[in-house]
């Protein structure tokens, strides 16, 4: 009988926000599976580390998935991570497969779950914290209240457009093109914060739009506050 | 020395869903603190229950926010509560106030952690999964892949607004009008998907606004799908 293969979400970067079940899951499994060429650069493996040390002795499988945009180079880089994890999935073996943050949001597992399920692989999703919740806990802030919506808009969103929505604004991957996102949030007197690197080794926080910098890392996230909606 | 507040998230049902940090918290607060007039009412106390019982041997203050919209009369309970909260504080105790999901994402926690921290008590929020993240896990679905985005919705957001935008909607508290939004994603073609009380007793899952009821309890959660940006 095949394995199978969880999707565990290790949250934002604190060991100690993993759950209760990623933690029993990483540690029954007989093979981590990784999103990265190796341990040491794969921050989804240091935090499971960090929470159960014994999984040093574990097989770990890398499947590196590319930093490209070509929708089909994309595909077959899914397609051969699906056919890595068939394998030992065949052998009877059960997979714990680490993602950051939670993994129904934005995340590389989502593709091979897709891929193992229509396959017949049973194939689980356990959540763990999302970047943005744990962004606005360091922040001590909220996402969502009483009647407001709360709008997680990825980098390539279109960003005028996302910024004029009723509610908090939640910007993810904007690193890159900070400089014009600063400019935008101030042109607009938008109340931003900035968490880079949460839980994370150099975690900084940035408070108004006018004290970003023009670039940050990758694990950078941007909360745009509701101008609506506050009470005292 | 006042003591410390921990605003822990306990997550939407599942105890094994519970953070490391939020367990350890729990186990370690001198009172327990729940949004509920008694603890057999409370599901977020059932759930920390669940991962530890040995809290039932702890006080309890049970801090019950009345269901109303009038903004002075929520103001004055929240007030109510931060004062009961400060008492407790006062002597030095800690405490764990228990709120369903995560405190960052429509938690009454957030309203008496705003308060506190501004009369200087210590205060900080333990994040856990939100309730949208495990509706998804549980569906085996995605919020948000590639350059999709994510819309967290209250039922009071504009629905037919809030349906017009481009990635994935999560549409909650929605139970009470459902008859309506259901009809609106139907005549919509709406590809939607609801899950009842996910992780608790009597959890439904419904695939299709067509099989949806016309009312469902509190704990409903409605995902509607982005009809662009997915692939195989």
């Amino acid at each position: 009988m095949a394995g199978k293969i969880y999707g565990i979400g290790v949250g934002p970067g604190d060991p100690e926000l993993m759950t209760l079940k990623g933690l029993k899951l990483l540690k029954a499994a007989d093979v981590i599976a990784i999103p990265a060429a190796d341990k040491e650069s794969c921050t989804a493996y240091r935090i499971a580390r960090g929470a159960a040390p014994e999984i040093e002795d574990k097989e770990i499988l890398c499947v590196d998935f590319p930093m490209i945009k070509d929708p089909e180079a994309l595909k077959a880089s899914h397609e051969r991570a699906a056919l890595a994890l068939a394998e030992i999935l065949d052998t009877g073996r059960t997979v714990a497969f680490l993602t950051l943050g939670d993994p129904t949001v934005y995340s590389t597992y989502f593709y091979v779950h897709k891929k193992l399920s229509a396959r017949g692989y049973e194939a689980e999703i356990v959540n763990g914290t999302p970047s943005f919740c744990a962004v606005a806990a360091r922040l001590s802030a909220s996402l969502g209240e009483g009647a407001g919506a709360v709008h997680i808009l990825p980098g390539s969103y279109p960003i005028e457009e996302g910024l004029a929505l009723t509610g908090t604004k939640v910007l993810m991957k904007s690193g890159r093109q900070l400089g014009s996102v600063k400019a935008l949030l101030m042109a607009r007197g938008e109340r931003a914060l900035m968490v880079e690197n949460c839980g994370l080794d150099k975690e900084r926080v940035y408070v108004g739009a006018e004290n970003f910098p023009e670039q940050a890392s990758y694990y950078s996230l941007i909360l745009v506050e509701d101008g609506k909606n506050k009470d005292d």
